[in-house]
């Protein structure tokens, strides 16, 4: 009896492993849709090594440095090459796997902010060190039941953790780097568009099923009535959100520039799928849907104010649908919780634990962010060379050309 | 025990409605491939946003309009905002995802039909009123336990209450929207060819893996060996008359045309899904092989009628596939259920409530469609300007092009 | 509670035979991207076509050819169109369903072998033959419980038993069939680029997800403690493999080639996943990795020498991967199993059978493929027209092109 539970949650698991897992050549076609032909040889080779080494590395240490006992708080206790064939809740080596698609799909957010100008082999270096250290330790103050844990911060499944961590690196790496060539004429933003929107939406599509392994997957179980009732609520939460975002990015777009954009629309519904990702447990359907609502609406303003107003250039919106809407969406748990929550009666507290995690998070992943992007530029060069980037990082960094 | 029963089914209806969620791609693919890239971005908005409105739409009043308690055996008692954490042979939650899946297929076959010449707000307007409206109604006649099902009519998953009703109103929105300019030329109707098979076959592949959560979850059920064997049952019956739908409308298209057509091939697999979905957990893999057939060779000749002889324009062949091949599968079931079918010795009473089911579906679906374009017509307009249509929908409607 | 388990064994297989359909567009995807855009409806038709014919037929006879009672140990007893609803770890249209999803992979590895300049009908025949004949046979060998099965031989998920057998006769086929015009030049390989990497990597991606039902999926069950672990292990081995195999083909061709070529890391991630299939529940986590590895180095060296040294033009480098990968990540499982592996202190002697197993495949597939294509040639004539083959076989050979 006790062993057809595990089984259930075995089962759940790991599909909503191979869901996330499948995120990849959504974000893949994401962020090759949104940048120019010549550069997508390029953004197709980040996002396959990314995941490829990052399964690598969370396998070696990464996912003990999240999950091992933990050191004051901070960090787990490493030890090399996982390999434990004990059952808990379900087998340990599925949770391994669900941990590492989730590790690699922080990682792989940062190569949308980054794209169409940073050299490959430096894009290769900070996928390694947010894989190993950045992601796995602020991970660890929550997941790892670390000090965020201890002081009842909440993240069910990641706006914060995962999205967010990706995010604020990226923000970091898009700021050293600058714009891209021709981005900024006068200063006043010029639109680059994405080359395919159909690989977009069909990348967005792809992502908003692979949620449903990502959030309802974050149950760790599905044996029982409880879980029964929990990943149902959540698969139903994702949704209306997702669905949210995209209805009001398209109704702002087609106000504010008097066209109901595809490309807001699509980043509206990833950006309501971010918001969801912390509270999806916890909020009512009814909340879900504001939660996700607001998402597309700040993702539009974020957008403009990232690209126009401080004039950092993040070609695929990545900063305000991962970063700007993984920190909305946190703090909303603090709002919307049904139990807890400011707007049904639980007091400030949980916001304020929301409000120190988002902050903290920020300051860990932007700041090392920083730094790391700062030692690469001052010894192997974080930029190509203003020709390359011109004539377009598929020749000359991979000697071939996506399209013939 | 029974709760891990409930365990079992609730994550095998949970993981069939990721499953059509993920046909949204599937259509969103197809409709684009078999389109021009100038209207692409149109395309594909529509689809993102009939699934966002549906979803949202389908939660605050669809799907008590179709599942509440009936009235008359007409329409269900409506209840806003569905939250309701209760368990019955799995999470009520779970129910209302798989049915919003369901209702969002229905909507979206509309966009196919009415492709490349609509106004984008008046496509809102009527996949709003499809999904608040006109599926829930017909479909509770059938699985909100109304007339139609009262009288014996047969339709597992779909084929009349789903795909046909779909297409029917599309029929409807094809008709009042007449030909897309440069269609008929001196009265002959003239091939206007998709503008990227790879997406059609794409979108094909993930709709025939999509159908295995369509067909085989909606026996809405996976603990037990009646269970067991129905889904396993489906998923063969399913597939054979895919096979089937593709194998035949291949060869007709061979022998017709002297070609193999890969876009008849494609609508052909189609059609044998559709045809199949009515029937699929109560004919034989063998009658499901013919049925497949059959769809195949019925969806050329429809195609080539529809376009040829009635001279309507629809531009994926939504109509052929989920119209006609809707209606021949639902008719198949009263012909090919090895209980109560007449080739199995059933007698006629079946094949005469398969009929009647059939036809007031088209009556309600057609009728309402024609009403519901008509004042669309007649107040903001259903049909953009020659100009924009000529030029392309998706830079004068959305301001941005799929490709650059 | 006996059928519970047999519920969460039968949800699992379902569930993983629709991860293998799955594949089906991601090896029409990595064909069609790998190639030129004028082959493009040519190389989408025969992927579906393979998998429709392959669906109707292994149902009408090739499962019971595979998998009923062994005639000898080389060849099960047919009997036709399988209707067995007969229920042992799980249903038993629930393997028909499996196993016909393999049938289908196998079949279509053929096509990328012979891609860009075979005749549409040459390659159905040929289809038929390896669907009907040639796979189930040497599958009977093993899965049948045949001679080699009794010999000792291990192929869990089918390196040699499904990806060699069709890659061998994929290397009949491009040897009989020559070179395609063009990609000879006075005795020198000329490089034929792919027309769109996007596609391709979409398809890796999607043939990476879809693995997670090939290999776990093989387990046959998830119920009980054992499963519960196997399957678990299995999904890291698979994912370390695929890692490594993309890794390590990424750094030897930048290395070898001076530039980090995406093409060679999407074939060695498939690389990869062909080498682990076989011994993915019996080698270690740090096993599996290596073997990855090695499968990435070994693809780049074999497409080298394939196309270089012995002149053989397969486009899409199917030999390589799915051939030579196969055979080697079947010889691996003599060194790396954990239990009888050569490195692991178990003598030669699974290392022999290994052996005797891949020759024995290698002889049957490639003899019968040389065979079957002569037939072909001296009858209905294999190859296209020079002409055609110039100006594509999509426009001639079935009368649309896939771009417009």
């Amino acid at each position: 009896m006790e062993e057809l539970s595990i089984s259930i949650n075995n089962i759940w698991v790991l599909v909503a492993t191979f869901l996330v897992m499948f995120m990849q050549p959504g974000f893949a076609m994401v962020e090759a849709g949104f940048t120019r032909s010549k550069n997508t040889a390029n953004i197709l080779t980040k996002n396959l090594m990314d995941f490829a080494i990052g399964s690598i590395l969370f396998w070696i240490i990464g996912y003990t440095l999240m999950y091992g006992d933990s050191i004051a708080g901070f960090i787990g206790k490493p030890s090399l090459f996982f390999n434990d064939n004990g059952i808990g809740d379900y087998a340990n080596t599925t949770d391994l796997m669900f941990q590492t698609v989730f590790a690699a799909t922080a990682a792989t957010i940062v190569s949308g902010a980054v794209a169409e100008r940073t050299k490959f082999n430096a894009y290769l270096i900070f996928t390694i060190v947010i894989t190993v250290f950045i992601y796995p330790i602020s991970g660890h103050w929550k997941w790892g039941g670390g000090w965020l844990d201890q002081l009842g911060f909440l993240d069910f499944a990641g706006s914060t953790i995962v999205h967010s961590v990706g995010a604020w690196v990226g923000l970091a790496g898009a700021i050293m780097l600058g714009p891209r060539t021709g981005k900024y004429v006068k200063g006043k933003a010029k639109a680059i568009p994405g080359h395919n929107l159909t690989f977009a939406a069909l990348g967005v599509f792809i992502l908003w099923f692979g949620w449903f392994g990502f959030n309802p997957g974050s149950q760790l179980g599905a044996a029982g009535n409880e879980n029964t009732v929990a990943i149902a609520h959540i698969a139903l939460t994702t949704n209306l959100a997702a669905a949210g975002g995209a209805v009001s990015a398209l109704l702002i777009s087609w106000w504010r520039y008097k066209r109901p954009a595809l490309s807001l629309a699509l980043n509206g519904a990833l950006a309501g799928l971010v918001a969801i990702t912390a509270g999806c447990d916890i909020v009512s359907p009814g909340g879900a849907l504001i939660i996700g609502l607001a998402a597309g609406i700040i993702l539009v303003f974020s957008v403009e104010i990232i690209d126009q107003k401080f004039k950092i250039d993040d070609p695929v919106g990545a900063v305000s649908v991962h970063g700007v809407n993984g920190a909305f969406g946190t703090l909303a748990v603090g709002l919307f919780a049904t139990e807890g929550g400011l707007f049904y009666g639980g007091g400030a507290s949980l916001l304020i634990s929301q409000i120190i995690g988002i902050v903290a998070v920020f300051a860990w992943a932007f700041g090392l962010g920083l730094i790391l992007f700062k030692i690469i530029k001052v010894t192997i060069g974080l930029r190509v060379s203003k020709r390359i980037e011109e004539e377009g990082l598929d020749v000359y960094e991979h000697g071939e050309s996506a399209y013939n």
